[in-house]
C-alpha cells in the first residue's frame, strides 16, 4: 500500500524547524517594550513562537484569519457511542452554511472567514456557496471491524486539507483556524489519542458532549476493541523503527482508527506549517489530528497554537504530549472551531505587541532603578 | 465627615438586583440553540448574567466598548515598595496618549476606544486630546502615616469615575472596561483586599510585576502597618453595624488605604451598574476597587465580568470573594486594562450567541434521541 503522495511528500519536505535567531530577536524585543519584563506571560511565548515560525521578527500579523470546518461521518457510529443520529452532521453543515451555528457567531465576532468542507459526510449535500465539495467517502468504515479508511481515502483526505490551507493562504489569510463537525468523532479522537500517546482508553475516552455512564463505558469498550484490532500498525508507529517510513506509519494509524476530518485537519496543519502560517487548533478533534502530524513531522507542531482546553477527556493529555499550552479554558465542549476562534484575538494581540508597542527608549519612559530581578513592579 | 455625595447616593439608588426572569429566559434560550446543552461552559453563564443585568433577553450586544485608564500616584511609594520611580506614572500616561503602550495595542485589536483619566498623577500633565484632566490631588498621602485621602478627595474621585462611566455610555458605548496606571498601586490594592476580605497581608501582598524577596517582605510590613493604623474604620466596615451607613463606612476604608484610581474605578463600576452596562474588570487594582463596590452595594457586582486572573497574590482570593470567574488566565501581571481587553471578545461572543444562533427548530436540526442526561454528544 502507498500511504504517501507527491503532494504530502513535497508539503512535509517544505517544513523547517523554527528559526532560533528570530525567536531570540522576539524575546529581546519583548524585553525592551514599555512594560515590566515578562508581564505578558504566555502571550510573550506565543509571539516568540510565531516569530520562529515566520523566521522573522516581528512576524506578520496573523490576520486576516479563516476557519475551515471539515465535516465527515464515522462508521463507528453504528456501535451506539452517541445519542445523536448521524444525519445531524449533514444538518449542522446546512446550519453552518446558513450562518446559524455558534461557529458562525464567533467567527463574525472576530472577523474570521468561514469555509465548510465536506470531506466525508454520509449524505449528498446540495451544492451552493460556502460549501467546498471534497467528499472522499460517505463516511468512514467501522474501525472495530477493520480500518476506518483505505490508503487511498486517507491520502486523499490529507491532500484535501493541504489544498484548503494552500487556497486560504493564497487568498491572503495569515492565520488558519481548525474546525470540525462529525457525529461520533470524539470516539475516533479517543482512539487516535490512545494510539499516539500510549494512554489507556479509559483515560482518553470522554463523554463527548455528555453521555450517561452506561454509554460512556460502552464507548470505552469500543475504543479498546479498535485499538486491539489495529495493535500492529499502532505499535509500528510508536516504535518508529525506520525514520524514512515515519509518514506512512502515521498515516496507516490514521487510516485505521481516525476520521476523514482528522485526516483533512492533519493535512491542513501540514499545509499551514509548510507555508509558515500559524494554525489555531480547536479542541480534542484537532488535537488528535495534531498528534498524527507530530508523528509525521514534529517540526510542524511549531505552527500550532492551542486555542483552548476542552472538557473532553484526553484533550489535556494531548496538549501535554504536543507541548502546547491552551490560551482559553472555559469548560467548552462544542467543537466546530469555537474554542479556537475565541483564542484568535489573543494570538493576534500577542503579535500586535511586537509591531506597535513603544520601547523604553523610544517612549522616554524610565526603567526600574534596582538591579537583580529581571522584573519590575508597579 | 461626609463621605457620601448627592451623585454617589443617586447612583447607588439606581442600582437594581439582576432580573430573574431575564436570566431564566437566557438560560432557556441557550438550551434551545443548535449545540449540546451547556457546551459553551462559562460563556453561557456570562450571557445569562448580562441578561439579568440588562433585564431583557437577549441583552444588548456589549459593543462598542471603551476602556478608561485611571492614572494616579501613591504616597506609600515613599516607603520603598517598588523599584520603579514615581515619574513612570506620568511617563506612561504620555505613552498611552501617544498610542505606544500594550493597552493601546490590545484596544486596537478588539476595537475598543481608549480614554486616559488623570485622577491623581503627581505631576502636571500637558493638556491634549486623549487625556481627561480630572486631577483630584497630586497623588495620595502615605497610608502608613494617616489616611491616604481626605473625605473630599475620595468622594470627588468616586464622582469622577461615575461621570466617566456616564459620559462613555452616553457616547454610545455598551460595554466598559477598567484600566489603571499608578506606580505602587499594588501596595494599596493589597491593603484594600486585606481590609475587605479579612485575609492577612502576607496572603494578599504580591510582588507587583516582580520584586525581590527583601522588597516583598518590606512591602508586606508596609501593608500591615497601614492596616494596623486604620484598624478602626476597617472593623466598622466589616461588621456593618448599621446598614444605612454602609456607603460611608466603605468609602472611609477606601480613603484610608486606597488610591485615587481605586476610588475612580469604584465609581466607574457603580456608574456602569446604575446604567445596566457591563463592566469588564482588569486585574488586582480593579478587583480591589470592586471589593469596595461590593461593600457599598452588593448588587453592583452583577454588572462586573472578571476579565482575567492576574499573577498578583490576592487577586484569586479577590475574585472568589466577589463570586466572579475569570475568563482569561495567561499569567499576566501588567495592568493598564490589558487583561480585561483580552477578555472583551469572549464577553461579546457570549452574548452574540443569544442574538444569532439558530434553534434546533428553526434550523431543522434533529435533537439527540436518548432521554436522561441533559447533554448530547458528538
Amino acid at each position: 500500500m502507498t500511504w504517501n503522495s507527491e503532494l504530502v511528500q513535497s508539503t512535509v519536505a517544505e517544513i523547517r524547524p523554527p528559526d532560533d535567531a528570530a525567536m531570540r530577536a522576539a524575546r529581546a524585543l519583548q524585553d525592551r517594550l514599555t512594560k515590566p519584563q515578562g508581564s505578558l506571560g504566555m502571550l510573550e511565548d506565543v509571539s516568540v513562537r510565531l516569530a520562529g515560525l515566520a523566521r522573522e521578527c516581528p512576524p506578520p500579523m496573523p490576520e486576516p484569519a479563516a476557519v475551515a470546518i471539515f465535516a465527515a461521518d464515522h462508521g463507528v457510529h453504528a456501535q451506539g457511542v452517541t445519542p445523536w443520529p448521524q444525519e445531524v452532521t449533514a444538518q449542522m453543515v446546512g446550519n453552518f452554511i446558513a450562518g446559524g451555528a455558534v461557529v458562525n457567531a464567533f467567527a463574525g465576532q472576530v472577523g474570521a472567514e468561514v469555509t465548510v468542507v465536506d470531506v466525508g459526510v454520509a449524505a449528498d449535500l446540495p451544492a451552493g456557496p460556502g460549501l467546498l465539495p471534497r467528499k472522499v467517502a460517505y463516511g468512514t468504515a467501522d474501525m472495530t471491524e477493520g480500518p476506518a479508511m483505505t490508503a487511498g481515502q486517507v491520502r486523499r483526505a490529507v491532500e484535501v486539507g493541504i489544498e484548503v490551507a494552500r487556497d486560504l493562504t493564497l487568498a491572503g489569510n495569515r492565520c488558519l483556524v481548525t474546525g470540525d463537525m462529525g457525529i461520533a468523532n470524539t470516539t475516533a479522537s479517543a482512539a487516535l489519542i490512545a494510539a499516539c500517546t500510549g494512554l489507556p482508553p479509559e483515560k482518553v475516552t470522554g463523554r463527548g458532549t455528555g453521555i450517561d455512564d452506561t454509554t460512556h463505558a460502552h464507548k470505552i469498550d469500543v475504543v479498546r476493541t479498535a485499538l486491539d484490532r489495529h495493535a500492529a500498525p499502532i505499535r509500528a508507529m510508536r516504535e518508529q523503527l525506520h525514520d524514512h517510513e515515519r509518514v506512512g506509519r502515521a498515516l496507516e494509524v490514521l487510516a485505521a482508527v481516525g476520521g476523514l476530518e482528522h485526516a483533512a485537519i492533519a493535512g491542513f496543519i501540514l499545509g499551514a506549517a509548510s507555508r509558515r502560517v500559524p494554525v489555531v487548533l480547536d479542541g480534542v478533534i484537532a488535537g488528535a489530528a495534531a498528534l498524527i502530524v507530530a508523528a509525521v513531522e514534529p517540526d510542524a507542531v511549531a505552527a500550532c497554537v492551542a486555542g483552548h482546553r476542552s472538557m473532553e477527556a484526553g484533550h489535556a493529555a494531548t496538549l501535554v504530549h504536543l507541548g502546547l499550552h491552551p490560551l482559553v479554558d472555559l469548560e467548552l465542549r462544542l467543537g466546530e472551531g469555537t474554542g479556537a476562534l475565541l483564542a484568535l484575538p489573543l494570538v493576534q494581540s500577542s503579535v500586535r505587541v511586537l509591531h506597535e508597542v513603544a520601547t523604553f527608549d523610544s517612549a522616554g519612559v524610565t526603567e526600574k532603578q534596582l538591579d537583580g530581578q529581571q522584573e519590575g513592579s508597579a
